[in-house]
């Protein structure tokens, strides 16, 4: 987190007013690599699924989410401190004096947990309040005058129930299809208080996959069939036990670990993107949700897990099992037929949805502690290549005899090239080095006197601290060989003997 | 419009709802080509300016909207109908009754105008009661009870200037430098009426240059500086003419037309930018703001307008010289010291700002208007190749000898080649052109008889609906080298002569 705060990826939102709980921003590295984490996103399930992409507005009246069950359901139990005043999520509370999980108790059950247990207000040790229902939706209105309720969406997904009828049009009522939405939810916490993972507003990118109930096979299980998965089951978690089932994704499906194919499917999806991202396959799993931890909409629930340092184990994408609770809902409020034809069949279908929703937020910190490398004499991010923010520091070796100037054109022609490259000429070459491992950059050039009398550059890589020396002509081609792993580091160019301090 | 909501570009939001006023979906392919609008901005201005992007939240606490200015001045002038109750905005309503511009008139004169001229309701002819203004800003509350206001952006900026302490730090001091924001933005409307043109929540790009005062300069000037630029001046709109300055971005900043050399730089990167979205340049003007229309915060404004059918002139971006209003508010405000030490002026400097502020889904709009072609027989969309949403169809003729397995192949080929393909077998090959034309799909690939004789398809162009044959093994190269002009069509392949229908 000090990395991550000094060096631009994630500060404090509204700082020099003193901050406000939940509220993050992504500064000049975090935004880069936040949108790399998407645009991977879009890569698996825009390009490789070949899914709808819509975006839609984050204000939603309420007549949307009356429908859909939040306005009634989308609660979160409350209490306040007698003593101080302060406002506290009970689950929060209990689950940091006790250790113990009260979600999926009723409000009464909570109150007689919070007695026995003699939970105390966290900030003064004043006596708790009664609980009750806070609507964690952050709520507006329309227009001028009071009239017009609205919410800021809690999820994307809503949109995508909404306009069910000119998507399928637009899929040709082919089944299954899929239509995402990657944009803003918010959730009006009540007093957040850890950091960037439990965020008030947060990025989501969430996809709906329409299956006929009758047929819920994807046409590429087979490519996902040998994923292993490590399940943690509802029924083992109740009964206490920390035992993870480790299937492969074909078993999951043929012992009825998971309720289909589809879901099978997609949360093989899930942990190769996480891989990919730079994510330990050792640190996921899947947590099937309990049913009282379960969304109101939700037959299934899996949580995709990742361990961490820092905040233990974190939920960065929950798979849904939605049924067709919300088309069968907006169906109903807003008299509309909600089902699609099906040409196989010959009958008229209403659609089940599973739905693989994804933060990005959470798997961006994720990513960033899982990369974090400390030892004796430096600190790295050892982010996989094509997730580092800037791809290749241009250094003169030193500010004079046309270094700077030489460096300059260097790095001009890089980006010229298309690369991401970052120009730095202050302080020590040693401590410039420093500077760029620290934020995970994989390769660094440096120009210095036998450049001008040779042409070459030195090439340091971040890892191993090796160096090579290559032609200035051949440079970006080398480099975007290196960053895609085309060649092996040492085989690029011309060895150098390491001198000291770099 | 029929073809943006019929094609899936542009659908009203809640419309099963019934919609609400000032509210879009982006469908399938308005996502795509609306992402590519972003992307290019970013080419511009992060990869080419070298700018920082952050990602902030939407919802703002009040005391920093209090500061920036927006309580109290972001307002709307508004009055009710007496006779139905309906609300409307007094600018809108004045326009459309007598074609002239109330704004920056004060209330009274506003009153007095409308009395005059015998403005009623739009919708009754009822009469009109008191102007009074309204705050445009969607009001909401962060965590329980009604303490903390907080209200949605109505503009990324200002999370630019609250983190500009961390952002010169990342800049390491150097002056200009900038800083950009992509992302939503609010306007509580009171009752918008003109579509996509007058959105509630909109997609914006802003850019804040932040430079010392005595030294407006921008490093790259001269490649810009014999851009044409059509400037209508201020003086000129007040005198009531309609007269155009057609000058050079050189000029304009030497005869002071524009307000500092960075203006000049970046109201000629707006032109470029538009056309290279595809918007002739003959349809670009630049106005510059009277006294009365420009925001609280501005001390010079330039709105870039396109010229479309549907709307007239409409504003597309807004270019504002924002002086150290923003920087000195917030310093007040929070007690922050907000000067940066200028390294070459050995003393602080209170940065000033221009900002070039860009609207996503207007141009939007703008550029598929401007790509409408409607000829004798066929409507198409002229798209620049590198806007279109679906870069290459694939069709097998007839849906049978084996044709669509063979078309299959070939669209996965292409997919897996990076290629922004579509499948589709339905329907005769004439109406599949024709549908894959009006949505812009440069190039359509079909797979016939032939195809299994020799392995050959045929490749029609959009434009000149000529086709030509090529090997599949060739296909990628071919189109690829096509999207990119690097060859020109009739030099790709063995030309087709033309059947009928197609």
């Amino acid at each position: 987190m000090d990395i991550a705060l000094r060096r631009g990826f994630i500060w404090p939102s509204f700082e020099i007013y003193g901050g406000v709980g939940g509220f993050y921003d992504f500064g000049p590295l975090g935004t880069i690599l936040k949108n790399k984490i998407i645009q991977k996103w879009r890569d698996y399930y825009v390009f490789g699924e070949g899914f709808f992409e819509i975006d839609s507005p984050s204000v939603t009246p309420e007549e949307v989410l009356k429908a859909s069950g939040h306005v009634d359901h989308f609660l979160d139990a409350m209490t306040e401190c007698q003593k101080c005043g302060a406002a506290f999520r009970v689950a929060d509370v209990a689950r940091e004096a006790t250790g113990k999980d009260v979600e999926g108790m009723s409000r009464h059950e909570m109150e007689q947990f919070m007695q026995e247990h003699r939970v105390r207000c966290p900030d003064c040790g004043g006596e708790l309040g009664p609980v009750f229902d806070f609507n964690a939706m952050f709520r507006t209105t329309i227009g001028p005058g009071a009239k017009r309720v609205a919410y800021l969406r809690p999820e994307t997904a809503q949109a995508m129930f909404i306009d069910f009828k000119r998507l399928q049009r637009h899929a040709r009522g082919k089944l299954p299809f899929g239509v995402v939405q990657i944009g803003k939810g918010y959730r009006n916490e009540i007093s957040p208080r850890q950091g960037i993972i439990r965020l008030r507003e947060f990025t989501m990118a969430e996809a709906e996959v329409f299956f006929d109930p009758d047929d819920p096979h994807h046409p590429k299980f087979s490519d996902v069939a040998s994923e292993e998965l490590r399940l943690w089951l509802a029924g083992d978690q109740e009964r206490g036990k920390k035992l993870l089932n480790e299937v492969t994704a074909e078993q999951a499906v043929k012992k009825k670990l998971v309720c289909n194919e589809l879901m099978g499917y997609y949360l093989a999806l899930t942990k190769r993107f996480l891989i990919d991202l730079g994510i330990p396959s050792g640190a996921i799993r899947f947590r099937q949700q309990t049913p009282g931890q379960r969304a109101h909409y939700s037959a299934e629930t899996w949580d995709a897990e990742v361990s961490t340092e820092r905040f233990g184990w974190v939920e960065v994408a929950g798979l849904a099992y939605r049924t067709d609770y919300d088309l069968s809902r907006h169906a109903k409020s807003s008299g509309e037929d909600l089902t699609v034809f099906s040409a196989d069949k010959k009958r008229k279908v209403m659609c089940h949805v599973v739905e693989p929703s994804y933060g990005i937020d959470r798997p961006l910190y994720c990513v960033l502690e899982h990369a974090l490398v400390q030892e004796k004499n430096r600190t790295y991010l050892r982010l996989k290549k094509d997730m580092a923010p800037i791809e290749v520091g241009v250094f003169p070796l030193i500010s004079r005899d046309g270094l700077p100037e030489k460096a300059l054109a260097v790095y001009e022609g890089l980006r010229g090239k298309g690369l991401m490259a970052e120009y730095d000429d202050s302080g020590s070459i040693g401590r410039r080095y420093a500077r760029a491992d620290e934020v995970g950059t994989p390769y660094c050039v440096t120009i210095d006197h036998q450049t001008l009398r040779d042409g070459t550059v030195t090439i340091r890589d971040r890892d191993t601290t090796r160096q090579i020396r290559v032609g200035i002509e051949k440079l970006s081609n080398v480099l975007c060989s290196l960053l895609r792993d085309e060649v092996s580091f040492m085989d690029a160019g011309e060895a150098v003997k390491k001198r000291g301090g770099s």
